[in-house]
């Protein structure tokens, strides 16, 4: 395992910050009597999971069976791939299928049809519901296809049809509370009128899974009929939440810390080692200034935390290892060669893919799976 | 080593095409007497170094220390790593300089001050000019700067100061053949102006290297007083290279290849598990149709190649694990769960750092380096 050094970008992990952000969640989640299923696609990382056993989370959501199959050999039994099956991974499936409890989405005829033909082990099936993010799931007024997803599941006793699954991901396109709030109501509404359907024709102990870290965010009190909720964002949250209303930016509990390798004062830039590669080339018209790829602040004196992010300094572009900031005069002329600077992620999860390992501003390392 | 399959979404490399872009490269280089050292941060494969070796390929750039130590673990003993060194990485630096011939950039006094001050094994060191990128390096007319970083690399007998180096990125910003060439013709002659400078005052065997994809793709016939080349996306090519007019779409060699999990026929989309962390968030307004993260090609009949993109269909938006394509209402209906979508990339290099394996289409693995 290596040590904490600035021999290239690395990741810092505001531990406490970390689980103050997860405490909030699982307060919020046990005061409605909601299950939280955090979603770990966003850390990647065992031992981050390790830290929310304590706080009772034994069910998780991953994106892949590949990071399913990760978090099943580091002691979860009980796992939801929160994204509709790719037919061609029938083998993989029937295999984690006997090693936990596995949860998994469908959404159409022909996917429902393969897991018939081919499911051996038990399985708990989700039918994932379009409540109007339109990415994937069977549209919420689509009884049609709903009944005839049904009706093909009960033909093969392996597949237990346990609820209806949804992601309103549209509450990210959402530029403040009231819009994130809008959402959640009415996406809530949506699968309540699906489950009250599907109680119609006679299925009666459908649960409801929803979640987002947008609307888990700001949602106060679950309405009762919601089993679940599967947020993954809010454990680091970033630049993409603060601008959307879910969090502060004194929350954001991830940065990558990059060496200054270049200054130019007439340019009005420094130039860190920190690309693409290291920060993802996810960016973001943050609070309508225009498009950054990050904020920038400074270690804190202590050397244990970070300050607030510098005003009017920003990540300008990216290419593959070069990261371009820009900022005032002052800044650039305060800036020296080799100076560790912090760099606030616009998509925590997309910068948190591109590490093998983490580390806590103490120094600890944090392994983590980095996904193909 | 995994066997090709759609469990996941993987690269697939037309070798055939790839030896094409490569030989293409190679016959120019030879042409002109300049050195063809490839950066290979395009594909991070020793594998494929190794193709490049019968074309008698030794000398090689990287845009990491940990890059060029894989390389060298592999056989390769002539290493330039074309970013400006970051000074917190010494120890690696005197510890690669002991294993192969190390080539390494400085383009500020501080960071000269330190490797006069720590470098223990012989290297040869190249000051990076900045030409009219505005990224790093020295401005080719600071004759002042360049002055004092000859002087100070003179005060270590381990440093020996080989010559002059620049990356002209801004042909990245041309919107033609032309436009390219022009940007070449400026860059070579601010260098020679450079390299004449340090002549002027005494250095007398420095070298010119330059180097990127547009340029060393367009232009047929290289400046005498050029001694090496370094273009690295030459080998895979993409849509960015494409909309600026390196190359044609045929020529692009790598693709991913991604099964089919939904599709909407209302919507005019479907989509396919493929997203940022398979593919990377670059994004393009290609051919100022719109902004894309890919265009869509399949299988050709023989299964050893791909189709041409198809006509009005794009990957429109990606999330971490989706990618979502639109496309007319007859490529929606044809389209099948399962079936496989190869994506044509923006940005080949971005995409190939999010795998470990690539495929040919013949189903041979193919080992890559992925760097952190």
């Amino acid at each position: 395992m290596q040590k904490k050094t600035f021999e290239k970008p690395i990741i810092l992990l505001d531990k406490n910050q970390i689980l103050r952000n997860l405490e909030n969640m699982v307060h919020k989640a046990k005061k409605s009597g909601v299950i939280l299923r955090p979603h770990l696609k966003t850390h990647q990382s065992h031992e981050i999971a390790e830290w929310m056993r304590p706080y009772g989370i034994e069910k998780i959501t991953v994106s892949s069976f590949y990071m399913a199959e990760y978090f099943v050999q580091h002691g979860f039994e009980d796992v939801t791939v929160a994204v509709p099956i790719n037919i061609h991974q029938i083998a993989q499936i029937n295999e984690l299928a006997g090693k936990c409890t596995l949860n998994i989405c469908v959404e159409n005829l022909t996917s429902a049809k393969v897991l018939v033909d081919h499911i051996k082990d038990p399985l708990n099936v989700w039918i994932e519901i379009d409540v109007g993010y339109h990415r994937t799931g069977v549209i919420w007024g689509d009884y049609e296809t709903l009944k005839q997803l049904g009706s093909i599941l009960k033909s093969n006793p392996c597949l237990n049809f346990s609820g209806i699954l949804t992601h309103a991901g549209h509450s990210y396109h959402g530029s403040s509370i009231q819009d994130i709030l809008n959402i959640y109501h009415e996406s809530v509404e949506r699968m309540k009128t699906v489950q009250e359907y599907f109680y119609s024709i006679g299925y009666d102990q459908l649960q409801i899974s929803v979640g987002d870290t947008p609307t888990c965010s700001v949602v106060d009190e679950f309405d009762p009929r919601i089993t679940e909720i599967r947020p993954g964002n809010f454990i680091f949250y970033d630049l993409t939440q603060c601008d959307i209303g879910s969090c502060k930016e004194s929350e954001i509990a991830l940065v990558t810390a990059c060496p200054v390798i270049s200054k130019n004062l007439d340019a009005g830039t420094v130039v860190i080692y920190g690309g693409g590669v290291h920060l993802s080339k996810e960016r973001l018209n943050y609070k309508k200034r225009g498009t950054i790829y990050g904020l920038v602040a400074k270690l804190n004196k202590e050397g244990n935390g970070r300050t607030e992010p510098i005003s009017n300094v920003e990540v300008s572009s990216l290419t593959q290892e070069h990261g371009k900031i820009t900022g005032p005069k002052e800044f650039i002329e305060s800036c020296q060669i080799g100076d560790i600077l912090l760099i606030l992620p616009v998509h925590s999860c997309m910068v948190a893919n591109l590490h093998t390992t983490y580390y806590t501003y103490a120094g600890e390392p944090v392994k983590s799976f980095r996904m193909e």
